[in-house]
Parts: structure tokens; sequence; C-alpha cells
């Protein structure tokens, strides 16, 4: 097959696959997670049954794409907010704020809560967790944060105070809450 | 029947019971989750597969109510906790000290995550939520903790700072959790 056919039949894979995934978000969001078949993700994606299966063997498969996904375009979101200019406590408090408004979103964590036992969510963890640490180690050096605790313990207190963010009823509360968990790293006074 | 019979029936209805949690409670700390059975339970309390399936007639049975009873014996901890003398401040870190040991308790964790849709789970949160915001009310009438932040938000900080408690590698390292937990409780200023 000459290359240029074989690079549309990948660009058009690659954009049905999104399309999907696209679909499956939506009813996720709008119907939760028991209202979303293969049937219904069909449907919303505008194309037949047996297309959907042919990308994707079970709704699993599907979930975990969309999975892998988020969680790839969440970690970039983040380094992007921890390489804008700032103070490393600036740019802490910046990761920390874009984390409680990922983590708010309903469709991730419901996700999240089935593909709990994934890879996909140990990696996600493991990198957002060695992306704090490194941010907290300089904010350390700079003596902007406390010394006393070890970068790792700060970065898991970190993630577990925000791991209820989505149940927060409010932008505000969510605010709140990163000053909250903010003010525990500020060094002792 | 002779009411003394009747209690006496009742109280080695009850024993027996005890036994059979007492034995699920040992085999989940020695083996996991994933290696309780029926079976195993019943061998490891002295008796009969056919005696056990007598009190619970399957094995989610038991588990539900080895939780409830690890619910119920935890807030009595926790309220021991919150009863014995001290500032509010004091009373507080005290509770959160007996949480995170409670939480780091190996079967008690893993029992967490199975019944986690549990009535019994969401009660107790709900119990412990209600505990922690009487006594951060306390403190805050005390000027000991930060008035900014509406006490159920607090708690529910707390709660979710101490979640992942069970990871935690060490008693001291449980003990500096407690600390950055408590460190954000204080007045700004």
């Amino acid at each position: 097959m000459p290359k240029i056919w074989a690079d549309t039949m990948e660009l058009h894979r690659r954009d049905m696959r999104a399309s999907i995934l696209d679909a499956t978000a939506a009813l996720i969001a709008e119907h939760g997670l028991g209202a979303t078949t293969m049937l219904a993700i069909a449907e919303r994606a505008g194309m037949g049954r047996a297309t959907l299966y042919k990308y994707f063997r079970e709704l699993d498969a599907v979930l975990l794409a969309l999975h892998e996904r988020d969680v790839a375009s969440h970690l970039a979101e983040l380094q992007a907010a921890r390489d804008r200019q700032g103070t490393p406590w600036q740019r802490l408090e910046r990761v920390l704020d874009t984390y409680a408004r990922l983590a708010h979103v309903e469709h991730g964590s419901e996700l999240v809560a089935r593909m709990r036992h994934s890879e996909s969510v140990a990696r996600g963890f493991q990198q957002l967790g060695q992306l704090l640490q490194a941010l907290l180690a300089d904010a350390i050096a700079q003596g902007l944060v406390r010394e006393d605790i070890p970068p790792p313990e700060l970065a898991a207190f970190c993630i577990g105070a925000l791991s209820d963010a989505h149940t927060l009823p409010s932008q505000a509360a969510l605010r709140r809450r990163v000053q909250l968990t903010l003010a525990a790293l500020r060094p002792a006074g």
C-alpha cells in the first residue's frame, strides 16, 4: 500500500478512536457510568455497533483507553502549570489548584473509581507524586516549605488531602481546600 | 422455653458469632482477603462448615458483620480519645492520632476497600465527620483552629489527609502525617 494511503488510514483510525472516546466521556458526564453501554457509545459517536467493535472489543477497553487519555492530558496540564514562571511556592500552588480542578470533573472521578486497580491509575499517581516531590524539594531548598518532613511524604499528603476533591460542592470550597493543604506545608514558625 | 435457657442460648450465639468474626479478622490479617473463604473461617474457628452457615449464609455476610464490629469499636475508641481531658486542640490531636493508627491496621483497610459502597462505611465516616466537626467547632471557639473555613470542610480535609494512612511505612511516618494535618488547621498569622 502506498505510504500516503497508510498515513491517511492511520489518521482516520485515530479520528475514529478520538470520536469514540469523546462520545464515551460525554455519556458518562451526562448519564453516569451505569448508563454507558457499547450500544449507547456507538449511537452517540454516530457509527454502527459493528464499527465500534472493530476499534474496541468491549466496554472495559473503551473505558481504559478513555482513562489513559485523561491521565495523559491531565499530566500535560499539570506539567504546564509547573513550568509557568514563578517561585516554587507559586508553581506548587498552581499545580495543586490544577489537580483539584481536574479531580473535581465528574466523569473523571467515576471513571477513576472504576479503574482504581488498573496500572494506568497507579502510573498516573506515581507521575503526579514525582512531579510534586521535585517541586517540593525546590521549595524546601528555598526555605518556602517545611524541611522536617521528606518530600515523598509531603507529596503523598497533598494527594491524600485532595483525594475527595470531587465531593466538594463548589469552586470556592475547592479553593479553600487547596489553601488548607498548602498551609500545612509552610515552614514551622 | 424457660428464660434462663433462652438467655444461655443467646449468650452462646453471641460467643459463636464473636469467634467467627475473630477467626475472620485473623485470617485476613495473616493471608489477606483473597484467601479468606467460608471453609478457612470454619477451620480457624474450630467448627464445622454447617455450623458456620447457620450463623452466616455467605462470606459477604461475615465480612459485613466484621466490618460493622470494627466500625463500632473504632468509634468507641475515637469517642474515648475525644473525651479524655485536655484542650480542644489536644483532644483533636488525640482523635487524629487514634484514627491514623486505626486506619493503619492492615486487615481494616483491605476490608474497608471491599466494603466501600456499604452503608456501614458511609455511616462510620459520617459519625467520624460529626465527631471531628464538634471538636473543631470547640477549638475554633477557643481560637485554637482557623475560623476562615467551615468545620465540615475542615473535618473532610482531616479525613482525606489521613485516607492513605494504611500505606505509610512506619509509626513515625504516621505521626508526621498527623502533625502535618494539624499544622493546616492552625489559625492563619
